[in-house]
């Protein structure tokens, strides 16, 4: 397994400074999310879908409908890309011009795998929920067949890929740090709030430790 | 101006009571937001790169380094899709099958058009920076016309989009409701935390309202 995932296609070509091709840097932007944008061509046009991914080993991995747009286009081969963003903070320069962002992305092109095999598809569904709430999939109530056939897991060889990034505060041109303008970061995160219960949760029913402890990332 | 964005290619297939193909609905989104990311296909491959966006009207507004492989592609006149993407919570079901997330998003789909006119790009960058920080423009170090030129503003006409959103509590099989499975749903959202100046700043310089004030959407 190589540890470079840089191609001619993956190779950042402007900021280069800000760029990690290396899997360690892209794995732990990829660990530190839920969500990501697939991008592929349908009849022409490029679809842009957001959906949750999770990594398992060195493939990351989608779902959906199996009547969905997204589905069937990958499952027949569609060349892709899957763009993870963290935003962390809006950078506030003292010139419009050098105002930035705080950020980690990670941009990977392939291919997807249609999943077939049924034993290897509830295996990564079930990293799916393991992934969101460690110890949820055995409390649920067990899936059936239908279910299975009906979900479409897709996985993506990590292969091609970058990662980028910034952080920091504010670079302005050197006359300007002088200048009486607030310049500084903002911060930007995700935040998870207290779990809602279903109004119709059985009342017996207490706050699973791995939900008063689900984090993202 | 049509209130209706639908057209066959953003007609929702599925799950279409989730959809809104008005403009209001749209607008909705979209000004609740401020990230988005943009699908187009260079040499046969898409490529989905976040970016900033904002609205100005009727038309959604992006921008980047007049040398960058999006600005340049776009510029072109390619084909592009424009998602953005707010996650307000995980929905955790009595079955796997159920999990869900709480959304809102938009998809528009379009060809950019390069904004030339010197007076209408500066406008379009004011709008931005006033997006972020409403009153920060007329305090930032003027911009210079190199500043202008080396900046890629790109205007979309919202003309071909949709909206679609989820949320509330899981929606489950009717009989396992009564089942002692934990069930509903962790709020999650975007949190601004407190700014941290520049450690460069000049210490005559208080925290303006714009920073103190700021929010997204």
């Amino acid at each position: 397994m190589p540890q470079s995932l840089k191609t001619p296609r993956t190779t950042l070509k402007r900021l280069h400074e800000r760029g990690d091709h290396g899997r360690d840097g892209v794995y732990g932007v990829l660990d530190a999310g839920l969500f990501c944008h697939v991008g592929y061509v349908h009849e022409g046009q490029p679809f842009v879908t957001p959906t949750a991914y999770w990594r398992m080993g060195d493939e990351l991995i989608i779902h959906g409908s199996s009547a969905s747009r997204m589905v069937r286009v990958l499952a027949a081969g569609a060349d892709a890309c899957v763009t993870v963003t963290h935003v962390d903070g809006l950078v506030l320069a003292r010139s419009a011009f050098h105002h930035s962002v705080n950020y980690r992305s990670v941009m990977l092109l392939g291919q997807a795998r249609l999943v077939q095999d049924k034993d290897e598809k509830i295996a990564l569904l079930e990293g799916l929920i393991e992934r969101v709430a460690p110890g949820r999939w055995a409390t649920l109530r067990p899936h059936t067949d239908q279910e299975i056939k009906a979900t479409g897991v897709l996985a993506f060889a990590i292969d091609e890929a970058s990662a980028k990034m910034r952080n920091g505060p504010p670079v302005d041109d050197e006359p300007d740090y002088a200048l009486l303008i607030w310049a500084g970061v903002v911060p930007l995160a995700q935040r998870v709030g207290t779990p809602a219960a279903c109004p119709r949760l059985n009342p017996e029913m207490a706050v699973p430790d791995h939900v008063t402890g689900l984090t993202i990332g």
